[in-house]
């Protein structure tokens, strides 16, 4: 345990270099078996001759309601598209609420309304839960559990293993990063600053299906959540054992978050999305399924933003806008605590 | 939500009844599904021609280390029997943690190890987790989400749904009531009793696998938890409109349990419990069961505690020690509150 000192940080927790090594000498270490070693975003699992995808995620945001969402439709999409880049066809899911004494009930209730109308939207159904009070002080708020079951077919299964990807493959972004990020930091009110900015915060189940109905090529499939897109990219290079390379110059932007990154210094590819997918797929495929993505509103700004090398391999070199090439590094600070 | 009224209450939390009005004004009431409003510890499920179970649990447990326990061993142990008592065979199970800022790193070793050995002896694998790190103050120490996904026999899918149930059938209780709540209220070291008492936190599944391989006279099995026994029996009553009546004098006892009720004025049966289950069966197989049981380590002390009636629907009747009977209500209060 020695990297990974005595005491839990709030770096822990953020998706980059220090999570994983929590994941990886202490939870992946203890409770060792080939399916939690795939650290994929679901588990693919084997039941009675089919595969089910399964997947887990805890929700602790703050603010619980920010623009674009709240944390119940954030627990109910990032679960469902967890299942979704796994392949999978997202079936039933779990809630497991903490609540702190003197919640106000007319708030969960806009939460529980919230996280109704994303299940319903995507057909899929609440089918199971529990919920703890602890005392005030002892929790903030409201924390949310969701877990989730989907069905994988046969020739999906190994999407989610990485095992595809291969040189020369393209790399597609469906839009602007940083914007769940940047509204939640927003929310926060702890700077001057107002935009129309809101949480990407939405349900990609049907942009990925209609991505795996056109096309056989897909490679992998990953939403760009804690950490952003820089730290998908990496986690490619390093699992799959491929060199990675971004072009900085095909990158779509939303402009309120460039205004923001720049006043505060941060770099909107370690910034979190919530409705952002990273999609690898053959390079023969990738005008087809670029053109076919932006016919579906949660894909309409998709550009490609890279492919994948045999060079440099394990490693993401960014050809920055100035024509220069620069390693895009994994996260090792925190940008944004409790951003989901 | 009137009956809900304006703050979430530690009483939301107790298991009782405004828990009960809470998942039922709520959760089912928005979350509306078949699966959800049968109201079981897991979802029974149709995926591809079989039946799954899911369950859900999160666990804020006070203090997080206890004589017989921790929250880790606790929550593998939860999860598995809720898993156990849907007559499944407990497969997979994810992980989500809440840690506090500052946490120690040897502390979630310790509960790390309790998981990875409850999971182990138990056969079945942790899949997929999930971490997220709160600012110091934000959440008490440590909270763990734990979901499960079992397989159920075909002979075995209506065991949750309470509709083999029928007056007549007897009522069986694996050991003495309470232990668990009292091992933890003794922890926190609020008042002074000592005692050799622990948690009868324990995985069931073992037990509860041979009652089903002994007979197929299992009317129904549920985990005496959160509400404790009195909150299973009138679950019973409620749900498969029919009356049940225990026998006071037919109950297990730990002496410890006893004196400390006796001393803060609780009754044992509203307790929680985290290794007792009861198990509902068929007159002409009951003894069959008992002596199965108790050939087992956590069945060693099982007793037939009641049976099931045609009169009084809906209500528990006690048959006390003095030979009169009383209502054994629902729960109201909170005796304990964060007991798992």
């Amino acid at each position: 345990m020695k990297k990974l000192g005595q005491q839990i940080s709030i770096h822990h927790g953020n998706g980059g270099v220090q999570t994983k090594a929590l994941i990886e000498d202490l939870f992946i270490h203890f409770f060792e078996n080939e399916f939690l070693e795939n650290q994929s975003d679901s588990a693919v699992l084997p039941v009675t001759g089919k595969n089910i995808a399964f997947t887990t995620d805890s929700f602790v945001v703050d603010p619980i309601f920010f623009p674009g969402g709240n944390i119940g439709s954030l627990a109910i999409c990032g679960t469902l598209n967890d299942l979704a880049v796994s392949g999978s066809n997202p079936l039933y899911l779990s809630v497991g609420f903490i609540i702190e004494e003197g919640f106000k009930i007319s708030y969960l209730e806009r939460i529980v309304r919230s996280m109704a109308k994303e299940a319903n939207q995507a057909g899929v159904k609440i089918v199971t839960g529990d919920t703890k009070v602890v005392n005030s002080g002892k929790c903030d708020k409201v924390f949310i559990n969701t877990s989730g079951i989907g069905l994988i077919e046969e020739k999906h299964v190994s999407i989610s293993s990485g095992i595809r990807v291969k040189p020369g493959d393209k790399i597609l972004l469906n839009g602007p990063p940083g914007e769940h990020g940047m509204a939640i930091m927003q929310a926060r009110g702890i700077f001057n600053f107002k935009s129309n900015l809101k949480s990407d915060c939405v349900s990609l189940f049907p942009l990925i299906n209609e991505i795996l109905k056109v096309s056989d090529g897909i490679s992998f499939l990953r939403d760009a959540t804690r950490g952003g897109v820089a730290t998908v990219v990496n986690e490619i290079a390093r699992k799959c054992k491929v060199g990675v390379e971004i072009d900085e110059t095909c990158l779509p932007v939303n402009p309120d978050v460039r205004v923001m990154c720049e006043i505060l210094g941060f770099d909107q590819l370690y910034i979190a999305n919530e409705g952002k997918v990273i999609v690898v797929v053959d390079a023969s495929d990738a005008y087809h399924v670029l053109n076919s993505m932006r016919k579906i509103k949660t894909g309409r700004t998709t550009e490609i933003i890279g492919e994948i090398s045999s060079d440099h391999k394990g490693k993401v070199v960014l050809r920055t806008k100035s024509g220069g090439k620069r390693i895009l590094d994994e996260l090792i600070g925190d940008q944004l605590p409790r951003i989901c």
